[in-house]
């Protein structure tokens, strides 16, 4: 697949000639999870996110009627995502290319930081990312680890799983701790069964990959958390991307981390 | 003046016994800002403080109706804080020293990190503590800096200052980088009037220290920040905390780096 820089790819989301998970796209740029919902649930949204650094970092709030990201120039978060879900009542009623067609001027935008962005350091380290290689998207699973509630919000942790050759977990793991806006180090190394995944062939969201022999599956808490809570909280209305397919910004993939010092 | 462990200090604070500035007490642990208010401007305080961390690193908010931190066995918010200030419509009405007098059940409270928090790291690095050796509350000065406003909050950065001396700075800045949560690295070295701070002797809270020889003056960003914001925003009621007078927790002062991991 040809390898869009941020901007383009957010113009042909836009233009409807994007509609693919973003693994692998825009390297080196900090990709982000998009939930938007009404302005009565932003507090308790905000703080289940702030709640929950790990599965849900915070990169930026849009407030009500605000869709230009200020990570992305002449950015649009209603069009520039190259998939969208509705959820209507807790409901996923159905996947759009834009949410022009369903956005409420009272719906607020939060975006939350993706492990895709720490991708293109472990490709540099020479370490292979598997869903890249097979060109598929991520595979994720829903776990048996709760999230801290925050009003209305609750539910478990969604994790994405990349195999690792077992003599490079350490260094991944240390990699990854550096971009803490990208979910950071892994929450579980090894063993599925621990997390309640009973076979990783078994996705909830994404597309499986192979494991090869010597090497182990990491997992990393995953922005696809808040989509089951939507579930729970039986939000009126809610649009989120559709699962691997990110908000891609023009911020380098380390940025947050400097702003964070 | 006695070192007093958290859980006393609190027990003190609530029981009318101890009403001073908290720098030096509780060696160690974890010293938070306390900004109470009603549950209306509690999304757009929240997301004040989420795009503001350095002034304002959040460390724990209490829903309305909570009084007990989760960071503080047994306490109470409302009592064990050694002085309060009360707010109306935006005007520091007044301090107290229980503030169950004014609270109401619609008052959400946030805690913040305080700086006070490195200090015991800073001592214990043989790096003297100049407001602790004159037994006088930290000097805080309102800068010409802007935060990033959210809503109806903005206003201008306050910091807080220790003079260091010139061959200590970066030391000094290496060794509160390690406490985010308590503001991390100073945001200003050495020259006040670029802040806006005409006169060192002149603070804006707190109580001024001597800077010798050799000394450096060094900025941090304030938890009394918000202090200032609930002025412009002119909210109807918020209770905080006296600048100086910190509510003190059990945790460990770099606990909340090892969570946001």
């Amino acid at each position: 697949m040809e390898t869009l820089d941020a901007a383009t790819l957010r113009q042909q989301a836009r233009a409807g000639r994007f509609a693919a998970p973003t693994a692998g796209q825009a390297p080196g740029k900090l990709q982000a999870n998009l939930v938007a919902l009404p302005e009565r649930n932003a507090f308790d949204f905000l703080l289940y996110v702030t709640r929950n650094p790990k599965p849900m970092p915070l990169i930026e709030v849009l407030e009500a009627g605000r869709y230009e990201s200020r990570h992305a120039r002449g950015s649009d978060v209603r069009t520039d995502v190259p998939r969208y879900r509705v959820f209507r009542h807790g409901q996923c009623a159905g996947e759009i290319a834009d949410a022009r067609e369903v956005w409420r001027p009272d719906l607020v935008t939060f975006l939350i930081g993706c492990s895709f962005t720490f991708e293109t350091a472990m490709l540099r380290a020479g370490i292979p990312v598997r869903h890249i290689e097979q060109g598929r998207n991520v595979p994720m699973y829903r776990t048996n680890r709760a999230t801290t509630p925050a009003g209305i919000f609750g539910g478990p942790m969604v994790v994405s799983m990349r195999p690792v050759a077992a003599g490079l977990v350490a260094r991944v793991a240390a990699l990854t701790a550096r971009y803490p806006l990208a979910h950071g180090v892994p929450i579980h190394v090894g063993a599925p069964k621990a997390l309640g995944i009973e076979e990783l062939a078994r996705v909830d969201f994404g597309e499986a990959v192979s494991v090869e022999q010597g090497e182990v599956p990491v997992f990393w808490a995953c922005g696809v958390t808040p989509q089951l809570a939507l579930e729970t909280a039986r939000v009126e209305l809610a649009i989120t991307h559709a699962p691997g397919h990110m908000f891609v910004t023009d911020a380098g993939d380390e940025t947050a981390n400097l702003e964070a010092l």
